[in-house]
């Protein structure tokens, strides 16, 4: 259960494809992403640079601070490891990195996901404009386009994620009670959650994820009216009966993501919000069927728009129809009326239209998607229908 | 317990000074940690722009997705809040942010901390310089250096995460045991610390960071001769007889972060462990005695390398004294020959020189040291000697 070294050979050979066409001397990339996906390397990125070198002849190298060259030794799948010191030291990092790109013959004309080491977490340095006057290439969209169709074996990882984020949502379904916090039956279904699947994959499994190092289940302080704000940060709030509550489960599998989520309601929904999670279940239904190889992502959202719009629910409206997830919880394309992406076997989406009523709470399902080549299998199985999610 | 509008009012004044100092018209903000810093707006950074924009004049604005309306509305510090409707929609984010900063006259020459929205998570989108052929002059180094300086406000919130974090340190080392797993030690002790916290402090406490919700501790792999890997990523260790583990604990408080690291020994040390335990220990002595008003940072990690050199100690460095740490869990300045910034009253730092010995393990403290007027203090307070932190 992991991606095989022939697979991390294959995503390279294929970006030296792009280097080729496009007669760049070779590569150069920051994103942690990115580096996970090329050569299996899992990092959280810091103020100290790590770059991953690819040249026009396929030979792979990474630069990285002296405190990572074990962990990279043991993991990174690359044919040359070089360090430097430490971050700031005496001298830039952005040095070794050129003379590491100079071994490698890299040189304008290449290309790179940015113009040198993003300013994060306090580092500070010069671009490769302010080194080389020359800005290089940006290759975010060769990559972002190669990563969003997945292998089987991508496929096999969140089908993974599905079922572990399936175990933390049931059991916090399970434990939440009028009176209780969220915080702590959100804490208590993802400890549980995590605990058993390390049990029951532990040795095979490993997260590779900033976010968490297992299951997790929650709310995010989406509940009764304040389940009106999408992306409310939690504040341990308490359940009351009738409430509405907007949940999320994920669990990273080898960096890979999926999503779950439900809308529930405590007690026996009254007839706005039997109303309200109609139409969520209708509009999610219309974005599913709609999922189709050789149609654009726009197409989906469209559909979905004008369900809204033929039922008065554009005041409750909020955001687009999902998004691709893989590596990242949000990746491009976007169902989204303004991403022309045409739809493509092996691409894996949420599917998550939402209603927002101030006073009463937001309704929105969030499923996993793979467009197959007839049309898409949900990946998601935790149960999508009322009674199911009346606690 | 949290930061005063006040205060609030006071940074984006000081940011305004600079502004018209530098005769710019105005400055662009992406970064989620600036943004929460001017206007206390808190947010998790997705592909949908998010920018705050401060003119010469003192005028503050907020351009948002339609998706986070009714939560800057309630949140954020600001005369304007503008938004667009979704992205990527129709027309790019990029098009209302140029609207915006018309309304606020914002034009070359202004400020930014990128040259338009970051490529993360599926964005992209045009650069100020592909817009305007116009490339902002980079505010990072007068935003990093203005949050350098911690206020009394600031200073009791991360005093406030020192506690949180020491209560769930305590509960880790108390359920640490020979047979059982990081993993279950470790969500149990977060899972305990922070149910304490919130019924504690839970009306007055939000967490606003990304990474956390509650207090939280653990190994993240660092357990026995794995501990010699700095940033291991946690993998469910078994605990043995005899490991040495390396430690860590945060509780972000209204988004300020403190830092508390432990070496600890399941049962007595043996000699070679006790050798190192007192290395390590007076490495992090040296460095706190050293952390003075008006020094340089420098000073302090020579201090630190000259111990290391004269006790034979270098193949177990593996990287620099420390760093500083407030709403960013890493900050500049580097406690780092490399960085030559005076060391003032109000700046918080972490200290944690470490040594890493192959196939016996990691050894670091690492402790949150505020300087002072006089010299420092040291605001975590849970034990450092070898017998309180044997198991």
């Amino acid at each position: 259960m992991r991606i095989a070294n022939q697979e991390y050979k294959k995503r390279c050979d294929d970006l030296q494809e792009k280097i080729e066409a496009n007669q760049l001397s070779g590569v150069v990339l920051f994103d942690s992403y990115y580096i996970l996906y090329y050569i299996g390397f899992a990092f959280i990125p810091t103020e100290r640079p790590i770059a991953f070198l690819l040249n026009s002849g396929g030979e792979k190298a990474l630069l990285i601070p002296r405190l990572e060259l074990e962990h990279a030794r043991s993991n990174a799948l690359v044919d040359k490891i070089e360090y430097y010191v430490e971050y700031p030291y005496e001298s830039s990092p952005m040095r070794a990195l050129l003379t590491l790109m100079a071994d490698l013959d890299i040189k304008p004309p290449f290309g790179a996901d940015h113009n040198g080491y993003p300013w994060i977490l306090g580092y500070r340095g010069p671009s490769f404009s302010d080194l080389l006057g020359y800005s290089p290439l940006s290759t975010c969209a060769w990559i972002e386009d190669q990563m969003m169709i997945k292998s089987q074996a991508e496929i096999m990882l969140i089908r993974e994620s599905v079922k572990w984020a399936n175990l933390a949502h049931m059991l916090l379904q399970r434990y939440t009670k009028v009176g209780l916090t969220e915080t702590e039956v959100s804490l208590r279904a993802s400890m549980e959650a995590t605990l058993a699947m390390l049990d029951a994959i532990g040795p095979i499994y490993r997260a590779q994820s900033p976010f968490s190092s297992g299951a997790s289940a929650g709310y995010r302080g989406q509940i009764g009216r304040n389940a009106s704000i999408p992306h409310a940060l939690a504040s341990n709030i308490v359940f009351q009966q009738n409430d509405v509550l907007v949940s999320g489960a994920n669990a990273p599998v080898w960096g890979y993501n999926s999503e779950l989520e439900r809308t529930m309601v405590l007690g026996k929904a009254n007839d706005k919000q039997r109303e309200m999670f109609e139409h969520m279940y209708a509009l999610q239904e219309i974005a599913i069927q709609a999922i189709k190889s050789g149609r654009a992502c726009a197409d989906v959202d469209r559909e979905v728009r004008s369900y809204y719009e033929k039922n008065n629910l554009m005041e409750y409206w909020k955001h687009h129809s999902g998004h691709a997830i893989g590596l990242r919880y949000h990746e491009a394309p976007f169902l989204d009326i303004g991403d022309l992406t045409e739809i493509r076997p092996g691409m894996v989406f949420t599917v998550e239209p939402g209603l927002y009523i101030p006073g009463l709470g937001g309704f929105r399902h969030s499923d996993t998607i793979l467009v197959t080549e007839g049309g898409n299998e949900r990946l998601t199985y935790y149960p999508r229908d009322l009674p199911s999610l009346t606690i």
